[in-house]
């Protein structure tokens, strides 16, 4: 995950309102998808000429128009003088380094979320910009990338005209919309979660210093995922006290069920940190115990050697008049002496559980 | 205690509302135990055909349902029904993954809380996910687990129709419920407290890197302790306020007692918090204070015998004209000066206290 | 200081309001005074009788009862019918495990204090509840021990009479008491004061392992005062507010007073917890100190000597050709290069400071 | 980036509203810029003469002043006459140690801001204070040194005419300049952000006292940088807000977008705190870690050479009758042993992973 | 700075109200002087007789009596009495313990502030009280000590009759006197600032454990700084947001000033506890650094010369087959590889950077 302000800086000088995209997938085709339904009808197409206008047709069918790729700016701007969408609006849409937020222009609702996806290769959590425009009879989503999303299950949901998806409102859809990227999160804290419990029995078993810094790296990610989730909360939380007249008041019921899980998904990124934290501290405190039991080595090499080899030094002495190295026994004597010093000295160490 | 988003991650892509149990007990037998009461009279069974609907029958007793097991999701639903209950709320009761929370949807009040209990053998937190929905005349409890409950002494009391209990409206009988979870953690919490304690001698007498780790995973989890019993607080503070008009307003006082008692359990596991950290801390310190110890005798065996071991080299050396070689009293000469050298050295550490 | 919990779970499965003492000077005798004072009289008595009821005569005297000693669970029964007291106050009052708090009952008031005392012994800080009903005209106040109180001097300012003590209201009486306890606080802060200032001292002059547990245990024992202290501060903003009708209008200026006096002993708390973990990274940072200085000790002498050692070896070698050995001044000039390599390295290490 | 005490000091004991420059750029010229524009018309005007006042001419213009330099103040005296600004504005206006602040003067707003530069040679952050005041037609725009500043692409869009610029009032005039100043954060925050992957690099590549230094005043950098930034939010704020009646309502949503990125530059702040302290972290392991290894190196010196050295030092004592010595194969057997044991000692490094 | 709770405790027990001075100074004489202006006159006195009675005269002229000097509490009694000043405001001021506070007695104003000095020979930050009361046309100062204080440029304003001062209330005077306090802040800062600056050189260049301990206590000043500092924030802002009809409107705009210095003042000692911990944290990584380095000098100086040592043992050994020994060229050879291994051992220290 990459920092926001690199995107940022190409922006400078330019005045508000002006449209530059911000992003690295410049090459690839737009795909454009439109949803029409109410509760008898259904329509799907997906659409080449990003020159042409869709209006929502009349009040009594909902217009779900699925963008992905945001970087053609005419086509942009395009849509936005189709759904008379602001142009702070359209700036913030092509310009991906935006945090969550909710916007009320009167006639329609600009929200942007993050949708995430964990690489497990690199242990790394790749993010995608999602801008939602609710009006009061159509959605229009922006996304990014034009490969992945998490709205299939949504989109199965209309087709099927089952459950209580075709019977509501434009409102409903977004709402819909909205929990699939929030039920999204839910993957990824399982994968990182099983990454912190393999990291765990790692710094217990093989500390390496190639692990800290893995461990490093990924308690960096934790931060960057913070910062793409937690203004979510407060974005969830305008919506469930219905501040604003696009959202029915049967909803906010449906948006405090979204509240809980956002809650749900920052706690658990605050888990994973004290978790990583805690990691980290093993880590810290096997390097000293290392320490401890490297010295603990040296100590009893030398304790016992040395006083050894300064006896076998005194005996190596030249004087002309020492007794000892004239007897008989002197040698076996000196040697068992010696092997005594030691095997005590291995004694101590085992009762004050050095060894 | 496990983590919540491996639940949560089942149902990513299903619609809202879509009935998911998220647990592990799926095998074992729903019991289902119905209690009515009023002031006179008193009828208790034990029901085992799951279709049967029991809508509360008049105004004047109050009917408590208790159902062990969430895993039928049939049954729940067909209870769903009878108490027209909302999707979201019985969603809520099968995903046993919530945090505790308060629910006011209108006809009835629904509660998420935690019963907890401490597995002294691995030192772990279990957690058991108990729903209540508190109703007019009625309250139901859904329990995870078909084994253990904390609600025997609120039943007892329901039976020998002493005191308040027979007397007061269903309300009451879901304070009742509530005083006696909150009550249970404090079983937990003097465990936990006990253990602590084990801890803190243990750190001081042998701090092993197994006591180390031990600490470090209690220490986590009393993080996941802390996520079960944190939003509870404002739980029963929304209870205490009385905004639902299903609480009477006699009923505060009794609420304001059991947000004293949520106090004093989330500051106890704060308290234990810092008691751990502080644990960590001593166990950090002593592993430093050991390699400092482990050095010194590393020190003091070499300034001893390193000097010495010198000397005897060079009595050692071959050269012709060494005078002290052929001195009658060489040799113990050089013995006594090594002694008093020796002696020295260890005056000296005993005085800079190193022994 | 123990903590609250193990009280608490003796209450597991009992209903609420039922009386169960929680403490442990259950033998002791129940010790009842009773002072009745108005601007012109006073009277005072001790009372044996348990059974006997005391109703507040008239609206003119002030009625202050002080009971030491609260394991008598009949006579607290008692008192509670004869004032009309809340079954929950009496559940409070004989649990001693309650953190301040402050609860109006309409026609009175309940306030939990703790009276605390410092054991320069143990360097324990001991903890009594204090219990206060304040009604219209009366104050009772209840004591878990019935030795030690803080309360002589509003004894005595009462019996003689001067000042506004006769004149002043039981608001003014019940005031007194509380601003008796939080001055009684300061005492305290000074001995601790007065410890900490030893630890800083020992900690430079000599950090053992005793010292540091000792300090530990004393930062332990600030988190539980810090427990028992914190609360107070809501309970006497809420007199100040003069939420309840029972205290005067003229009384916030006092309560004020004792707030001010309140947020002082919290702050000081603060200050030593902080002042603590100062001293603790003192000890932590001196401990690395003294690897270093011993680790130099240990590196000077294995400098010097180990290249001393070497060339005595070089010349304790049996090669039949080696010249020096023949030299008439070898013997001495070898001792000259040695002396002058270990002064050298001796010069060296001043140099680098390590001596 | 220097701190704003010293600048301060020199001002003590003077009355409130004495105007005393306080910064360092005392000798160089005021440059004085006057542009006066509306939808129609454009005029640009140089002046030098520092004593003129000029008066916004009518309601239908709006009138620029841009001030580089406050240190004559003569002139800003004078501007305060004409402009009818309060002294404590002059005030702060000289005295470049303020933080950023809006007030509200009634018939002018008042805004101090922080204009940023990053030195790359010496890592430090250089700020520069800009004072703004935004009267019903004109905006008087103070800066504090004379040549740099990043109000071109502003100027420009004026000279040029197109978009909204030259068609909204000096409101919209002052909103383009805040969002320069807080655009240009991003592109220091960029080259904050280059460094601080560098110093992630070094500390893993070349973890030397030098980097360790340079990363410490980096954060230290970063404490000054939030002051410098942190109260923007506020400002900003209150803008959204529109408590002020210069400000028109249809400006709120601009503000908003400025208020959007002020937390986001914030946030990265933020971040980057966090990341500066990971490294940091990091290095401290990465000591202990070489420690560690060199603690290795010795330890599996000596533990092969001591064993060695003192079966050398057995054979080579003097004492008579040591049979080993007369053996034939003695010598190679002796040689033969110890290279075995030397071995044995790597072998087993090996297998602990020391080698 | 010393904590304030010894000073506290000589008060338990005595009903509130009570007079007892708690400060060091008991011995010195109060100096009393009282300037009274208006603005067409002016009169300046000193008062030796503390019996006097200064009732202010008429609302024309206001009336500063200065009293240096609290430990006479008869005097004090008096002043009392003249002024109908509450009990517990004179009790307040005689307690020289107090925390930075405003109360609001109706009529009048009582405030509490701090004069700090910083004593640069022993590092310490010196405090003193300020007690102001404000009346409708006076305002009496009360200070702790005789001899210093920063009110001359208030005086010297007085007494030249220039400017603002002469022509406004007694709340402009009362605002002058805490603008005077506030603004010496900043000569404190500045000194510590410095300090700070030559504690960030030493801990660089010779980090003794000397410094150390100073920069620790340092830190405590700060500690104790902030205490003093942190409530007039609160005071401050009470006047900001103009509670008390003794200050007009008109004076919000000078205290929102003060507020904004005051505001400064707090987070520059925020900023320099944080500038202190960085520079504790500099010296424990340097201490690291070091026993890293002394490790090195012994790893290398063990690991040259334990093989050579050992080469020079082995051919000290008495065998009498070691065909070597018989070697012309023996010797030579030996001492050329000996010298091939120390220079070998150096080469690849070098190259692993250890030298």
């Amino acid at each position: 995950m990459r920092r926001g302000m690199k995107k940022m800086s190409k922006k400078v000088g330019l005045p508000p309102g002006t449209l530059v995209h911000i992003g690295e997938k410049k090459n690839e085709k737009i795909r454009i998808s439109v949803i029409e339904y109410s509760e008898e009808q259904f329509q799907e197409k997906e659409i080449d000429n990003i020159e042409v206008c869709f209006p929502p047709k009349d009040k009594n069918t909902i217009t779900w128009i699925n963008i992905d790729g945001v970087h053609n700016l005419n086509f942009i701007e395009n849509i936005g003088k189709c759904f008379n969408l602001h142009s702070l609006t359209l700036e913030d849409i092509v310009n991906t380094g935006q945090y969550p937020k909710i916007e009320d222009y009167g006639n329609y609702l600009y929200i942007v979320l993050k949708m995430l996806y964990y690489d497990r290769i690199n242990n790394e959590i790749e993010v995608e910009q999602v801008s939602l425009c609710l009006g009061s009879n159509f959605v229009i989503s922006f996304q990014e990338e034009t490969e992945r999303d998490v709205f299939d299950a949504v989109r199965e949901r209309i087709r099927n005209g089952k459950g209580r998806m075709r019977k509501m409102g434009a409102d409903y859809l977004m709402y819909s919309l909205i929990d699939a990227v929030v039920d999204s999160y839910f993957l990824i804290l399982e994968d990182i979660g099983e990454k912190i419990e393999i990291f765990e029995e790692q710094v217990v078993s093989t500390p390496t210093e190639k692990v800290f810094h893995e461990i490093h790296n990924f308690k960096r990610e934790m931060i960057f995922l913070r910062k793409s989730v937690w203004p979510l909360r407060e974005v969830v939380a305008a919506m469930e006290r219905g501040d604003s007249s696009l959202i029915q008041e049967s909803m906010h019921i449906y948006f405090r069920d979204v509240y809980d899980h956002t809650i749900r998904v920052i706690e658990t990124i605050e888990t994973f940190r004290d978790l990583l934290s805690g990691i980290l501290d093993i880590y810290l405190s096997s390097i000293s115990n290392r320490i401890n039991s490297v010295m603990k080595v040296l100590t009893i090499i030398a304790t016992i050697f040395m006083p050894l080899t300064f006896m076998a030094g005194v005996y190596g002495m030249n004087f002309k008049y020492m007794p000892e190295l004239e007897w008989r026994w002197g040698y076996p004597l000196i040697l068992t002496v010696m092997a005594f010093i030691g095997i005590s000295m291995l004694v101590y160490f085992r009762i004050k559980k050095w060894l």
